[in-house]
């Protein structure tokens, strides 16, 4: 198929600070021709993640960066087009991690195919994926909730919160969840069923999560580190947990900000434990298991935030530092033919 | 005995900031007989610690506020004077929580027999008292050490943390120190073993510990919190866990300061965790055989401050806050009838 170009988005410069869309480039190249033992296949979805922000940087975290002039990272869901590999035929829907491109060629390493009877092919991006994943274990084996406990779930109408407090709901748990619109603490309580939401922008942080958490905060499932953690710290119950699955409020940071005042760790002798879902994955299968057979019995409900075309993927990503997506976020990269 | 006078320091006001001499009042008040069921004993030892700062404070923290008034709580090693109990005769050595006062009046709850032929009387208040278990479970069970691993441990010559590395020194890890003199330093690698101790105040902590820790950190025993915490994180290996143990550097703060930024944590995926000695009473029995055990061998070495006459006891504790002690803080209250 050596007609097709590919549509990419690289990492033009590496940002200081906040990235802007001058960080990346969509650039055409030609396909070249599918080798043996490989796979093409037609982007999908394409995930959006603030994870992707430490890889634009040059330093290693716990993954390398991307290199300046590569394809940017991310997962995908798509479909295969051509396959000089025994496991995939052309047609076949796969997960994978191609990034941000309209095509992408594998070995078939880390490439499993999807079921589109089982879930909604998206899904595996996100409920069913990497997002979802994060929740359930950061939730359940960090945090640890027990029946009646009250847990604050930050970044609550996202990816990851809205599930991580919904499980927290399904084992018994007061969930409170904290957001930046009143419309996703709206989404927080009547469609995914918290007990509260604290708007972060609007009201005082404090004062909300003590009207919210009466008896005190058990857990805290951590995606945004910044006020809201100083604020739950300040009022954690005796051997409370802090799940520390992201910082997002520091991703742009050009300076180390201080953190939280770390007293209450020690006269409650809390925890906090970072998380990094990758580690986990000995988990997976409980994990799907669990969430799948949740979803179909409508214990946990999800919202996607979908724009179109590859060259919106800078703009949307962009728009994650600002909570301007609502729900998880993907870019359709080209149609979805299970969904009509 | 309606004879003796008792002499006791109380909590005369509550300090704002840092404490000073004018906080506590010492007070001479005749003993009241011994009633049916009561022990008097005479203080030999008293013991001093900095959590005793936080109750002086009006809050609860994890335990009730001394009242303005009343005789300043501490650790107490006693010689038995008259017993209405029936566990108790005059002359039994004991461990008790009598406070600052020369004769305390207690009816057997939590006091203990002590054998003096086992040890000196006076390790009841350090290396085989409250002291060296929280070192004990801090290092142990919050800590983890592995063979190999690099190990940090702040007030590296006091009573808590001469005692955590040399428990991760016989574990087989590197261990490293943090104090604020050369002679203590010096202390920490001839007497204790450590394989080098950064004195913070002359030296560069980020670049000491690195010097120090060129693998990166895996175990952080943290007493004091404040700029060796922020170092410390800034150069900690995957899964590191900080056992938060005290936090003396916060003790006198009348705000609360901001702490250090918490993204190592999440990329690292590591861990702090605050603990409470008096949680773990279910290690006692472990911790007083291991740390007796490595006493008698001579693997662990404990060194003692101790001054004399219970009027002196507020001077010292305050300078516990500046680290003038070397070694654990006691005030000889009375002759040690079992040291000539």
């Amino acid at each position: 198929m050596p007609d097709i170009m590919n549509q990419q988005i690289v990492l033009k410069s590496r940002p200081m600070g906040e990235p802007t869309e001058a960080n990346f480039e969509l650039i055409e190249r030609p396909l070249p021709p599918v080798g043996d033992g490989e796979v093409l296949s037609r982007t999908i979805y394409l995930s959006l993640d603030p994870y992707m922000r430490g890889r634009m940087n040059a330093g290693r975290s716990y993954a390398d960066p991307v290199k300046v002039g590569a394809v940017m990272c991310g997962g995908t869901v798509s479909q295969v087009v051509q396959s000089r590999h025994p496991n995939f035929a052309p047609g076949d829907l796969v997960l994978g991690y191609d990034g941000w491109q309209a095509y992408g060629v594998s070995r078939g390493e880390g490439l499993g195919h999807l079921d589109a009877k089982a879930a909604p092919i998206s899904y595996a991006l996100g409920v069913l994926g990497m997002p979802g994943m994060t929740a359930y274990v950061g939730m359940l084996d960090i945090g640890q909730p027990k029946p009646g406990e009250s847990v604050v779930v930050s970044a609550a109408a996202g990816a990851v919160g809205s599930v991580a407090g919904q499980i927290a709901k399904i084992v018994g748990c007061r969930v409170i969840g904290t957001a930046g619109t009143d419309e996703k603490c709206d989404h927080a309580v009547k469609v995914l069923g918290f007990d509260a939401c604290v708007n972060y922008k609007t009201q005082d942080l404090v004062r909300g999560l003590r009207q919210a958490c009466p008896d005190g905060i058990d857990v805290y499932f951590d995606n945004v580190g910044g006020p809201v953690l100083e604020a739950v710290l300040r009022q954690i119950n005796p051997r409370a947990r802090v799940a520390m699955i992201g910082l997002i409020s520091q991703y742009n940071a050009t300076a180390l900000a201080p953190g939280p005042n770390l007293m209450p760790l020690l006269v409650k002798r809390a925890m906090i434990k970072g998380m990094i879902v990758s580690d986990h994955k000995d988990h997976e299968a409980a994990f799907l298991a669990d969430v799948s057979r949740w979803l179909k019995e409508g214990k946990i409900k999800y919202r996607e935030d979908i724009v179109e075309g590859l060259a919106s993927a800078p703009a949307a990503f962009l728009g994650l530092f600002h909570g301007r997506n609502f729900g998880k976020l993907l870019v359709r990269v080209s149609p979805d033919p299970t969904r009509r």
